[in-house]
């Protein structure tokens, strides 16, 4: 039982420009590894104390991977000696005051030189509440935890059941939102019942379990090609994947969702990816922040700072050709969080800033075993089997951690040759009374 | 949301004898995959989807493994063809009735023609419901994720805080209870406190953390032989775990672990690793429980029932050579449910039953790098790199699921070359208010 006001964030002061790095995304992360600890002490803030993987979480929903292979501890990737004056809180801000150049926690105020917020994006239900109460949302591990042994548990009661209602309705699954997560969920759900689930319920009849994949526009994919969302759909629907496009949930109570327009899925699972919204830091004035996110200029400076900063997700830098701002992927969050270390190297040697210029490397998106998608730049455009492998092969790069690529690999080959997923382990959080961990004030994973 | 009246057991009728197996631990799967579906139909009933294998908990606690290659899920174990007759359900016994052959359950009754009870052991906290509420447990794989989080997260907090203390008591830990359990979780503390954390937490003095180890009789180990008993005091005293012997722990309210006599240790963490208590069901007569476990003769039956029989550690089998029974470990269990399933068939064909002679493999424990100990068999008694060797080998080997030997093996080999840990997340319950998790009455994780 911890004494909350005898905890104090601690950080030495070592003379040299402090820079607060607010979240260890991929803006966050990159950022830091490249800032020089001779130039600059580096302060990192996060309330959880990995970094995550995000485009590989669906995964974890759908019993493929563990979740220490997606996550890399935070204090891992910073314990060599080159991050001597780098230092790791685990703690959640509560706001930002640039008067007195300080961001407040729950245990203290820290001063900064130079603030960056690289907090990304959360869950965006629109305003409603009934949703939110009821839906899965898929955004961090416990999510993805909490999903994957719902949908075990589904199959389970699904075996004890005499009733037809209830039976089909357990075996209902509506995912919200026809964006990356939508859809490699809806394709991994779909793969799982094409290949695992017969064999371990041989009580159900799977001919009856219904995925549906629900999006508001009149394509999946909509930020990639007009080719790749037609691909996408094709090999949607040859899973048999139920998708309605041009469609909007209006409500959801955890038994019945309700289509705008009156039509109605029982269903006890919807998961919720229909879109995010930034994770606004409070004590910013409102002119800095439109439509959720933070305006920037083409250093990443936030709209009436110069040592206020935003990267990734959470910033909103309009340009001619990103009238909208960048995709909200990890590409243009890695590399404002590279070009950011070196313009803070310059702002304090008094040189001229470079402006930050989005380099598209394309996108990709995954729907099954030999079925993908990628947009590549100069307007190629590949499925099947190649954006497959492509798919697999970036993701493997990408990921932080030698041990989690060669993990990652491995369960991959052995899923591609035993057809089996690994992880299909039931662990719903432990819950009681007198709950410890309702003691524990920091790293509580509030919903969104 | 789920209408609770709507489920049922759904067990087909298939006119053979049916066999109920309560609880999927050594002594259930190995019953259930001995025999065979054509004589019987098998209902393996458990309130988890897996099957744990125990004496790797405590690396899940201690950052080593991953729950999911230490558990192999019921239904993939039984999902061969051979299996046909065999039906698994998630669902929590809550009595049993001889009078009319049936076991109930949340959702219903089901009628036995023999039934098994192999619900192995929960902790026992002597009647004290403090220590129940504030201590941290390490017998189901959530409690190892808890603990885990818990350890990481004081590390975290020692950082945050210039209370010396708080930080001390942040970074103490007293483990209770001088069995496998305990030594091993003390032994890995020690070997992270050694290899890992002062590389992860700079701003942490390590010389100060403690690691208390507290055994009620005169040494650790006591099921063990006197020569490894202090072989496992040296080698713990030579991790700098303090060890103390002949001590009871009175009290602990979260902050202070009191001792019998009056000593007093400021900790956050205390792991309760004292003991256990058989698992009982209700619904048995009095006279055929002694000491919280079932008495069975040597054919497992038992005492009054030629229908009903306990396995393994729930089961009190007294022979001369084993007086109070055997040891509490997975070989008795094992070798009772490969011999029950004989039985069970000699039964229905009208033969003799076979007595139950255990036959004692030894026991090992491991207290850290090169250093474990082992009873073998003709009172051979190891110590040191052999005995490691020993420890390593036969755990590899009774792993279920070839997929988890594997991954255990190769997270070994890494950390033996490395000295890294691999999984060092935080990954707390996820609560919400209004909380999904608690709507699901199934697999509830409640406290033993």
């Amino acid at each position: 039982m911890l004494d909350i006001d005898k905890l104090s964030l601690n950080i030495p002061d070592t003379k040299k420009p402090r820079v607060v790095i607010i979240g260890g995304g991929f803006g966050g992360i990159n950022l830091a590894q490249k800032l020089e600890c001779k130039d600059f002490q580096v302060v990192l803030l996060d309330r959880q104390n990995y970094h995550g993987f995000w485009p590989l979480l669906y995964q974890v929903a759908t019993a493929g991977l563990e979740p220490d292979s997606i996550a890399e501890p935070l204090r891992k990737m910073f314990s060599s000696d080159e991050f001597e004056d780098f230092h790791f809180r685990l703690v959640k801000v509560t706001g930002v005051n640039p008067a007195t150049k300080t961001v407040s926690t729950i245990i203290g105020e820290l001063h900064y030189d130079y603030l960056v917020i690289a907090t990304g994006t959360k869950s965006n239900y629109f305003g409603n509440e009934q949703v939110k109460k009821n839906a899965f949302p898929l955004k961090q591990i416990p999510h993805a935890l909490n999903l994957r042994s719902q949908l075990l548990q589904c199959f389970e009661q699904a075996t004890m059941t005499a009733d037809p209602v209830l039976r089909q309705s357990l075996l209902t699954f509506v995912i919200v939102g026809g964006g990356p997560t939508g859809v490699e969920t809806a394709g991994a759900l779909a793969e799982m019942r094409k290949h695992i689930l017969p064999n371990d319920y041989p009580g159900v009849d799977f001919t009856k379990m219904k995925i549906y994949l629900i999006e508001g526009m009149d394509r999946v994919l909509p930020p990639m090609s007009p080719e790749s969302s037609a691909k996408t759909l094709k090999y949607l629907q040859d899973l048999d994947v139920i998708v309605k496009l041009n469609t909007l949930v209006e409500s959801y109570d955890g038994y019945v969702a309700t289509i705008k327009g009156g039509e109605q899925i029982n269903a006890q699972t919807l998961v919720w990816a229909a879109g995010v919204q930034g994770a606004l830091i409070d004590g910013l004035p409102a002119e800095s922040v439109e439509r959720g996110r933070i305006l920037v200029n083409p250093f990443n400076q936030v709209l009436g700072f110069d040592d206020i900063f935003a990267i990734g997700d959470i910033a909103f830098m309009k340009t001619e050709k990103w009238p909208k701002g960048h995709p909200g992927v990890a590409q243009p969050a890695i590399q404002q969080g590279q070009l950011l270390a070196k313009n803070l190297k310059r702002l304090i040697t008094n040189q001229k800033l470079e402006p930050f210029e989005y380099f598209d490397k394309g996108s990709l998106a995954i729907i099954g075993r030999n079925r993908a998608v990628a947009d590549l730049p100069k307007n190629i455009h590949l499925g099947g089997f190649f954006a497959w492998l492509t798919w697999l092969f970036v993701h493997i790069m990408y990921l932080v951690g030698f041990r989690n690529k060669l993990v990652v690999l491995s369960n991959w080959i052995y899923k591609f040759f035993t057809y089996e997923n690994g992880t299909r382990l039931i662990i719903r959080p432990f819950v009681r009374k007198g709950d410890r961990v309702k003691r524990q004030f920091i790293n509580k994973y509030e919903t969104e």
